[in-house]
């Protein structure tokens, strides 16, 4: 990565080009319709005007220009958004140039106004407009658009300010601002964007174990009978119904019995316990093979098939870990980790041991075991998943992930990759850089309404050109303390805060039932459905009217762009510490539909009190004056209200601790 | 400036690596012995331990390498110190590698105390150790240890533990941090750091008009005589008492007459007014020639050579303007703009007109200004000019700057140049990052103890690594409103915060008699020496006791390094709102004497009251503990007190504004 010391300051400086993530070492990444705002540095000497340009390349070579206007003076800082409507690898530069006419049109203004050398100022204006209509390429109309503002200069039955008001008429403006004359046109470095599907950006999650999906219990013999993907299809529909465009599903393979888990995470089974899905290969076979209880791969397929029917694409869990019985421990003894004393190494966090996992050794034989998990994901690809959830991935070298991530987006660029890694930020940051589309986040853990403030705003910042946050108030593996005392109300503001906090989210089947008791000692459920199947009588599944809610929510998410995009998210100031106002807003110009859209959302932390607030709102953070009403309707309410800048909020939790507030043009 | 898309992550990643300017388009700079912290991210997959190195390749080609130690582990950083000895164009990388000796030092102390695995610890730890022993290049004791160890390791008479800690002794642990064993080595991109004289960064100027010094009126006629080379040489020796070891002399050009401005900026000058000096060029000459008031070459050089006997290097000013007399007006009116009327352009603010000044244009004629300008800088370089400070370059195209001073550079790296712009900050620092060495600042105009307090520690940061402030209290041409009413107390404060608050300060002539009278209407000096002679009685200059002062700031600076350095400032809380305190300190391994220094500046910005204040040191940042006491002498008042980690100021402006407290080791 060695770098030329040619690199020099251009004519019209440029710097600070961005979104670029280590000035171009990995691409900016967006999703098609969705705006990208591209901003830049630039100045000049002296006081004669500068203008700028953006340039997009894309894919097919096309390249799109765009005026970049100057969006604030005091920081030297241009700004254009582009707004992609193709997949595929972009470029864009920057290109900063003197402008002519602006110089001439400022000094033009105040002089002839001041009575300064008025003839001039006529003379020099000729110059230059003659100059912008015959040395930019431009069509009939805008040529005569520019004769006629010459003409208007030296026209001696006007006086000279009125020659100057025809010859700069909004025509000629227009005109000028749509093919302006450029000198010294000064570019920038190229900058890779990376456009993908949309749904790399939006998407709703709903995550079920297949197997506890019409599983049954002998009530004789206790013994169960697993949940096949027939059986599991049947959940589709409902999963539809709600609104969710991904059925996520648990690992599907053998699992392994030596050190099987049992319930409650026992050291040892009990006979009949399924054992852990995450504990992957048997006899039956690894990571490219199915449970046989679950079916045959014709019967995923046939899974896949109705869900796709029925709107919802299929995301695969994938543990890249070993149980004691996976075949390529026989097979490929090359591909784990051999100790001193001749033993392939189980997963350890030194002095505990996890005996039932054999973590994978990358690095001895690098092709081969690249070679077989590139073999996996093309199995499931194959099979029509079209999105992974990858366990742990930062326990695995990012060389590895950066390869098959781009490897298999070269033939199937619509398959999405979800990181599952809880850790510190340098590491998820850089998973998101080098592939990863979607990113588990801390969002479980931010548990005041302060904290949740900060962490919505550092996401929607700087890193939203690269990480994609997905959030989930639970998951198999979480259950934090407030939601093991919050309740239903809590239960609904965090289901609706993940729903409108980012835009993508996902909810743990069971949701609906508000399992919230923990196994002693540990944030996640008791009677884990990792350990044992795990059926739901879905007959009572709005009982707390969270199947209601659920629905509401993503028909809001699809209503409603705002909600859909990752920027414009804006956190106003409330007078109650447990109270959170923010919103989420997208200009007309950024809108598919051409209208704005704004979304207020206001949350109490709090499900054991009333509280109130008076929330102040940034009013041009959603392109409304200071003292504009706004009406809203609260979608979880149904009620309306008509907000300003400041309003008065009452959250009750035996009515709604969250309101989701959309606003009426 | 295309960048390759083959870039990637590495084996251990490596990102974020500082100081670089957009990843290496402009050096970072640096001086000869000051501490540059090298930086970066690094991080690896799982739970195994990383290291990293930083290897700096000087001028000559020569690889200088460094254990690069983890400085912050929830940021992944790691961070080296690097400390220059020679002058010329660095570049820097970082590698990061496994560390497996690290991670099984881990696992065996956390396993052999626990009783797990510890035959076979003991056994990765023969096969680690001889590894590290046999696979990296060391000296044969290094080589001894490490068979000692790996002999301990297997001695049956010994306990597990007891092994563990032969192994793992003193020594041991010092040998392989010398000569680490390293696998998968990953290399960041190589980062330039250009490296100059320790004057670039650290500088004391003092500023005349040199036709003052000596200048005469005759009584009867009221004629002046001008000062000259050879009377103005006559200052040089208390200049160069008080400890200045620049000085800075407005030009030296034959001045205008058409146009020319009488005193107080009149626009007509009365007959024997001198005019502006910036007002550049006669039939004498232009920007090459002298003005014959002041004397020839040879006494100009005279002077130079005086001043250098003295410790003093010579700084001029240049400003590239021409009076309507410059001689290039007629040879080269390409230099110039010519209007569309055929007369050429004067400098204007429209509609306000200069028409004393005529700006060049540096693009009519490229090759042609840049080399009639790089001939008058190689004509006061080679008359023993080693500092130029540059009127207003933000108006000049920074392509030219960018290649004169690259060019000067190439044959005179020791030739400094200073930029006078106050503008917006894009520009000031992007002619930073082009090359001028030192920049005005905002100093004069930080006018409350937060301001000031923000300022310090902006300058002392990121652009730190390029951007070197000089800071003058006055100038000729500012005198902003608390200069105007603050009184000599407040002088000696401003005086003070310049000479310790950045390792280069200025300071006019004429601030020992405390000049504040502002010509009404403009934050200048009254009967301003831009316009007329301005003779000083320098019999006086201490009646405020600032030509101590200044002695005693300009001492100060030369005993402690922590006043020559930009980094390693820290500002403190105090409990009051007119009282700033900040600490510079350089840290025992960063200084050149070995030993840690301290200076603790306190200042109020109150002239008219007493004021006082608990002031809380964050004790970290000057190597102390919370319960340290802290013995400091006052360099102004000469008083010792034991501080701590809070204490108590009182500033009364009858005895000082300001405590300069150095703290005894």
């Amino acid at each position: 990565m060695e770098r030329s010391q040619e690199l020099s300051v251009g004519r019209i400086p440029i710097v600070n080009v961005q979104p670029s993530l280590e000035e171009g070492r990995w691409p900016a990444r967006a999703v098609v319709a969705e705006a990208v705002p591209v901003t830049a540095t630039i100045f000049r000497e002296g006081h004669d005007a500068e203008g700028a340009t953006l340039v997009v390349t894309d894919p097919s070579g096309k390249q799109h220009t765009m005026p970049m206007p100057q969006d604030d003076w005091g920081n030297s800082l241009y700004k254009a958004v582009f707004i992609p409507t193709h997949e595929g690898m972009h470029s864009f530069r920057v290109e900063a140039w003197s402008d002519p006419v602006g110089s001439w049109v400022h000094a033009a203004e105040v002089k002839i106004h001041a009575g300064v050398d008025v003839q001039l100022m006529l003379a020099e204006g000729v110059d230059v407009l003659t100059r912008a209509r015959d040395t930019v390429r431009r069509g009939a109309a805008s040529k005569q658009h520019l004769t006629d503002a010459i003409a208007a200069l030296t026209d001696g039955k006007l006086a000279p300010e009125a020659r100057l008001e025809a010859a700069l008429s909004d025509q000629v403006r227009q005109t000028l601002a749509k093919a302006p004359l450029r000198e010294w046109v000064t570019t920038s470095a190229e900058y890779p964007l990376l456009v993908q599907r949309e749904k790399a950006l939006v998407s709703a999650w709903y995550e079920i174990f297949p197997r506890s999906e019409g599983a049954k219990q002998d009530k004789k013999t206790g013994e169960w009978t697993s949940g096949t993907f027939a059986t599991a299809a049947k959940r589709l529909p409902a999963i539809a119904d709600m609104g969710f465009d991904v059925v996520y599903l648990t690992p599907i393979h053998p699992i392994g019995s030596t050190h099987r888990k049992g319930r409650n995470n026992a050291l040892e089974a009990a006979s009949g316990d399924p054992g852990s899905p995450y504990a992957i290969g048997s006899e039956d076979g690894g990571h490219d093979a199915l449970h046989p209880d679950l079916g045959t791969m014709r019967s995923f397929k046939n899974f896949v098939t109705h869900a796709r029917d029925l709107g919802l694409e299929v995301a695969l869990d994938v543990a890249l870990n070993a149980s004691p019985n996976h075949p390529w421990l026989d097979e490929h003894p090359e591909w784990f980790t051999t100790r001193a004393d001749g033993t392939i190494a189980y997963a350890e966090n030194p002095p505990k041991k996890y005996q039932d996992i054999y973590p994978f050794n990358f690095d001895n034989d690098p092709e081969g075991v690249y070679h077989a998990w590139r073999g996996v994901f093309k199995t499931w690809i194959d099979a029509g998943v079209t999105l992974f959830r990858i366990d742990n991935p930062h326990t695995k070298p990012l060389t590895f992930w950066e390869r098959l991530l781009k490897d298999i987006a070269q033939e199937r660029p619509d398959v999405i990759f979800l990181a599952e890694a809880f850790t510190r930020p340098a590491m998820m940051h850089t998973l998101a850089k080098i592939g990863f589309h979607q990113s588990y986040t801390y969002f479980t853990w931010r548990q005041t309404a302060e904290e949740m403030g900060e962490y919505l705003e550092e996401l929607a910042g700087e890193s939203s050109f690269y990480m994609r946050p997905n959030f989930w108030p639970t998951t198999h593996d979480i259950l934090t303390p407030d939601m093991q005392r919050g309740g239903p109300p809590y239960w609904k503001m965090r289901a609706a805060l993940a729903a409108t906090g980012a835009p993508s989210y996902g909810i743990y089947t069971g949701y609906e039932f508000v399992e919230s008791v923990a196994r002693p000692g540990v944030e996640e459920q008791i009677d884990n459905e990792k350990y044992e199947y795990k059926p739901r009588d879905w007959s009572k599944a709005d009982e707390h009217g969270m199947q209601t809610l659920l629905t509401t929510l993503n028909s809001l998410r699809s209503d409603h762009v705002a909600l859909r995009r990752l920027r414009g998210l804006t956190v106003h100031r409330t007078t109650n510490p447990n109270i959170l106002c923010f919103t989420r807003h997208v200009p007309a110009n950024e809108s598919p539909k051409g209208r704005a859209d704004t979304v207020v959302v206001v949350a109490s932390f709090d499900p054991h009190a009333i509280n109130d607030a008076i929330v102040t709102l940034d009013m041009s953070a959603i392109s409304k004056e200071d003292d504009d009403p706004i009406h809203v309707l609260d979608a979880i309410t149904g009620a309306t209200y008509t907000w300003g800048r400041e309003f008065f909020v009452r959250l009750d939790p035996s009515q709604t601790l969250v309101h989701v507030a959309t606003v009426r043009p």
